[in-house]
């Protein structure tokens, strides 16, 4: 079976690009990729969550391939809401492990901020369940909300503890020029930040932002043939999904969807969880990374969060864990997420990524996440 | 390589089906494809174009898959406009051929009656350039007009030659359950019927309705385990894509992706046009399928109308197009419309389709597109 290795990754910073359109901003995380390749893609995978309803476009596989000088390659567009990127990436790993292309190249874009807050909350929304949560007037955020208390409550666990998680994405941020907030913030700060939907405040959330990103994925025979052969290789993917409606699933402080991801990426590389050296999590709220830091068999049931604010998981602990500074400071436009996550993990094993470095990493995991825990995608990356 | 055979197909007759939701008719056909095949799918891959602008939920690949009791398997959603079905056959078939899984379902849902036609139509003009064609005013079927009159123009067609894909396309629906408009009508009726965006006419264009499509894609290795052997498989797949302006097209009479496309289909599967027993070919207004039947090989360059109103294509010739009716008469619920194909060319091919049947075809072609030519998927299926 043939290797897949990541041959060029892009991205742009996250933040309000008022002045760029979504085909500027793929165009600019699009050639990043492909300059560092020095190879044109087979098929254009794009992944996007929001489109249909803010842009009003569909049809975005056409649309972004043409719009980015790819008029003519197959394209199409890849949508598990948050969790789209790393569902693009698993569509794209499988198109060139089957041989139907040499080389495909996801793009994850996303505009987000040219609307009123309003209509962007209500079509992220659209993650849940819209007959059974939404139109009972539940919230995403309270969704979130109501795992983070139950959390909380079941593992004695308080407000200052689960703070050390924004508190240590935040200060990872500081150095990553591709990051959306780069401020220092302390967990004083995060007690006092405006409630969102109790217990899930400002500083627990991610913000909302535009971004691109992209990565071109290439078969053993297409990376032989480049002048720098790729370093860095897919060497396990896993997905799973779990009911979308928070009522029916197993329990409020479990996540088994990202249990199973990552058992079925671990195993398709060889690797468990003591071996991953570096890993970019979802965090779009602080209970998502406390919650994935247990079932991705980092943490016991109930002790991530204890974990965490005694200095586990930090720059220097193995695994470090979202050295980008993660959804909470990086940024999350939401379909790229996935995408940024993998650019991330890559670059962490070539040793070139422009923030903090987990030196010597060799092993990274990307775990990305669609709704509140129920589209669960996982990528195992290693270093030749 | 392994071969990727079609297990199983199931639809749901369409048309107004205002007692049941997504999820019931999902499963309808889902179930369908699965008793058929007598197996369980490891991936499921939903194409919709709609939902997020009509039902107003995102994420369907996990929330299909929970509600039809395959909760926890890896889902997603592939969308390509009205392209998506046929996106997400190409899809899943990657992901066999690549050994990822050894079965995948795909399922195609949409519903389109539940709402005012204004939103319909505004939904569905996001196939088209949101920025470029919708924003001045254009609508989806004023696009298509634009060709439809080019073609008429350049190559001396008049309304009358023109109408004879719509009476074809009606009278083969007749016999087909899962039709949505079994009534005869005449070229004169064509031509009086109303005008929707001239000169495209109401009995032009296909019409909105709800439908559910499904097939189980299996490897050689799952088809050899299942008590009998699926005697249908993929013998060829392609994929292309074109800017989504019109107006930046080649010209208003070629539909190039198309070529593209089936020319991949045709080379993976060592065919050519001539080999063709049976195609269901995309015809959302009647030009469409002027122009594919050209671009497809089946016919010179202008030529295609003519041929088809001195009788060439319609049942007892080779190829025979869409038997089912087409979208023009069998429907077309958008992000459905490529897995209908897909499971009406194998039931041909089986020998099994309960409406106007190929006797002894051997060869099949399913072409989905999305957009105006923008996005174009061709499969041929090859009977063992």
């Amino acid at each position: 079976m043939t290797r897949v290795y990541i041959a060029g990754v892009g991205m742009v910073p996250i933040g309000r690009h008022y002045g760029k359109s979504l085909l500027d901003l793929a165009a600019e995380a699009a050639f990043k990729a492909l300059d560092e390749a020095g190879l044109e893609p087979d098929v254009v995978v794009v992944t996007n969550m929001l489109a249909s309803r803010l842009q009003e476009q569909d049809n975005l596989g056409a649309y972004i391939a043409s719009g980015i000088g790819l008029r003519g390659k197959p394209a199409l567009r890849v949508e598990a809401a948050c969790g789209s990127g790393g569902a693009g990436v698993y569509t794209a790993y499988s198109m060139v492990r089957s041989g139907l292309a040499r080389s495909v190249l996801v793009v994850g874009v996303e505009k987000m901020t040219d609307y009123p807050t309003s209509t962007v909350t209500s079509a992220l929304a659209q993650a849940a369940d819209a007959e059974y949560e939404l139109f009972y007037g539940a919230s995403f955020t309270g969704l979130n909300a109501l795992m983070m208390r139950y959390y909380m409550e079941r593992h004695n666990v308080d407000r200052d503890t689960m703070s050390e998680w924004p508190v240590m994405m935040h200060e990872n941020a500081l150095s990553n020029p591709y990051a959306q907030i780069r401020r220092r913030i302390t967990r004083e700060d995060v007690a006092r930040s405006q409630v969102v939907a109790d217990p899930i405040r400002l500083l627990d959330s991610s913000p909302i932002g535009d971004g691109a990103a992209a990565v071109l994925l290439v078969s053993e025979e297409a990376a032989a043939e480049l002048p720098e052969k790729p370093s860095v290789y897919i060497a396990g993917a896993g997905m799973a999904t779990d009911t979308v409606e928070l009522s029916n699933r197993e329990a409020l402080d479990r996540i088994p969807a990202a249990r199973a991801a990552a058992e079925q990426a671990y195993r398709m590389a060889g690797v468990g969880p003591g071996d991953i050296d570096v890993a970019e999590i979802h965090d779009a709220f602080t209970i998502n990374a406390v919650l994935l830091i247990e079932e991705l068999g980092f943490a016991p049931y109930g002790e991530a969060a204890r974990l965490l604010a005694e200095g586990r998981f930090h720059p220097g602990d193995r695994p470090t864990l979202n050295p980008s500074g993660g959804l909470k400071a990086r940024g999350h436009p939401v379909g790229t997420t996935g995408v940024y996550q993998i650019a991330e993990v890559t670059m962490q094993l070539r040793g070139d990524f422009p923030g903090v470095r987990v030196d010597g990493a060799e092993t990274g995991l990307a775990v990305n996440m669609g709704g509140d825990g129920s589209t669960l995608i996982a990528h195992v990356l290693r270093r030749v």
